[in-house]
């Protein structure tokens, strides 16, 4: 089992609403994770998808990103909570939409881990973007804590 | 069919996420407007809520206030989206949980309503939260666009 498909295993069993949304996880590459969220089972009145689904893809992708690295450095005690997220949407999404999450600075997990590490406790800022072909139709941003 | 029946009706047919969820409409009293989310259907790896099912009530509670509004104040040609959205989680929700839409004030309704019916487009910025008892669980933040 691959790291995406390692991934989309969790997903689904942990939380059963991506089974409903048909959430997929396409692939872990260079630290990038990319994710797949059909429009069927996602749309909305306007046949285009429903900002709920959305966001909930947005702040899977990178809660997923956060438990890849945190299993590639070894802070496997750590738990992830999502504090805070904020959401836009510039563009109506009406087809199937890939969903990524890649990775931030160098500097800024290094903080992150450093203080984890420490302290048992850090907040990364992640950054994801629904993307429809190569255009941004909303863009995450969520505040992640790793607690011990 | 009183309005929160209606309500519900129309979310679980446009937005069939909203069955998964088990989105249920409580009630529309004095322009307030309360949801119910079940915590069954809707947890994650903690067996808390999951924040993608909190974001996605507590955007409808706005969603579904302005659509109850819009229907009283004869706006019934506009059309409802979603521009971005902000959700704090002060607290894990590990019951079922109240949504509730407070109204805006009074100005803010007038200022809305005036400059859509003059330019056919207007913006409103609505609260919700996500109530545990007395406490509040999430606090989002919407605005909403309304155009012809």
């Amino acid at each position: 089992m691959n790291p995406a498909q390692w991934l989309e295993a969790i997903l689904h069993h942990d939380i059963p609403l991506t089974q409903a949304m048909d959430l997929q996880v396409l692939h872990w590459q260079n630290r990038e994770l990319q994710l797949l969220l059909p429009l069927q089972g996602n749309s909305n009145h306007t046949q285009s998808m429903f900002g709920g689904s959305l966001y909930s893809a947005a702040v899977l992708a990178g809660w997923g990103w956060l438990r890849l690295r945190q299993q590639e450095a070894g802070l496997e005690e750590g738990h992830i909570v999502i504090q805070e997220g904020n959401i836009e949407y510039p563009l109506p999404v009406i087809s199937d939409a890939h969903v990524i999450c890649p990775p931030p600075t160098e500097a800024a997990w290094e903080r992150f881990e450093k203080l984890f590490r420490r302290r048992g406790r850090s907040r990364l800022q992640l950054d994801t973007y629904v993307m429809v072909g190569d255009q941004t139709a909303a863009h995450f941003c969520g505040q992640y804590v790793l607690y011990r």
